[in-house]
């Protein structure tokens, strides 16, 4: 079978950035290269568009065969096309991304990976194609939305200690915070609600539990709010 | 001349929104179609990108041979990929957006466009493929932009007044806003220095001209900030 056409046309690709939370470490979703080129070489999830189906529903596709993990909620990024970023032809990517718990994830290499497994993000190989700079990219934008979104506040238990959420902050941002400027700035932003749970068990003095004020918490999902980190 | 590969391929294009702002109306560029498919209907300026430019690079090739406008720093938007967007074919669109001062553009319609003008963004037509969508998206970004990052403050002269700076917000999101609770916002962003000066030659009580705080400014573009509209 062949496809020809009057004009040149480059090949679409989608690639996904899935990062993964465990409360200790901010980690990424890589696959080994099963094909050429790069092969053996790590790279993000991803591969080319069919005809028969949009953007979204390709990244989803070959998520799932390439690492097994499905269900999970990804948002379009940015698409990149140099010209000359695929050694093979000109390939256009759209690139999605995603940050979910790694808790019970449990990736495994298909299709044309040969081996899917997280890498924490201080601590990458160098990837296969422009592969680098896209995940450069999308790290910058999710921590930059830190700033002015609730980024990754799915990921806390329903109830949490302020030194979780504290935690999530870090663990996106990739360094320590001052712990009374992140409390008053917290507070500021009047978005928690104190319960009259406290930690049980523990050595320390115990410290309390909060939840979300949803509608609140909605409210800044969609106009924003400033946190200045 | 023809091209063959082994599978189908979508053809890529990139389409633009450009608003304009003129202190009284948002408007929008569009082109007249001089092609089929939706011929003589009204689109936003695009076109295919060619095998040897980048993204941008297409965008900006495409708004100059279409409007005739060039040196208009345009951000990508998004990819917009449904299977059945256009007629005749899969045809992957990568949309770019900016916000430019009308004053001094004369565009004019060339290559694919038959014409190009602006029109009111309360006031306009049906236009071609998705090009509803794609509009109605960008529009959406870049109201929502406004509550966390200063959109389109470079529109305002060097100096300029309180009253100068509500319109510039209320042309954007399309509705008035209260003045008193505006300036209060304002203030409390610290992002202006009053200066000196102040309006001549006017009926009503001089105002005062204001103008940006730089490094203020620019440390909101990068980290953002709250402005709850």
């Amino acid at each position: 079978m062949s496809f020809t056409y009057k004009y040149p046309r480059p090949a679409v690709a989608v690639d996904m950035v899935i990062f993964g939370y465990d409360t200790k470490k901010l980690r990424v979703l890589l696959i080994r290269r099963g094909i050429e080129p790069f092969f053996d070489c790590w790279a993000l999830p991803g591969g080319f568009v069919n005809p028969d189906e949009s953007l979204d529903d390709a990244a989803r596709r070959e998520l799932a065969e390439e690492t097994g993990l499905d269900q999970i909620f990804m948002e379009q990024l940015y698409s990149f096309g140099s010209v000359d970023r695929d050694p093979r032809e000109r390939v256009i990517s759209v690139c999605y991304y995603a940050l979910i718990d790694l808790l019970g994830t449990t990736p495994k290499g298909a299709s044309d990976a040969a081996e899917a497994r997280w890498f924490n993000i201080d601590d990458l190989p160098t990837l296969a194609f422009d592969h680098n700079e896209i995940l450069n990219f999308s790290l910058e934008r999710i921590r930059g939305k830190l700033s002015y979104q609730p980024v990754g506040f799915e990921l806390l238990p329903r109830l949490f200690t302020l030194s979780q959420l504290q935690r999530l902050y870090e663990v996106i941002l990739g360094h320590a915070l001052d712990k009374r400027n992140f409390r008053k700035k917290l507070m500021k932003m009047d978005l928690l609600l104190a319960t009259d749970e406290y930690e049980t068990n523990v050595s320390h003095r115990a410290a309390q539990f909060y939840c979300f004020d949803r509608p609140k918490y909605q409210k800044l999902v969609k106009e924003g709010f400033a946190f200045d980190l």
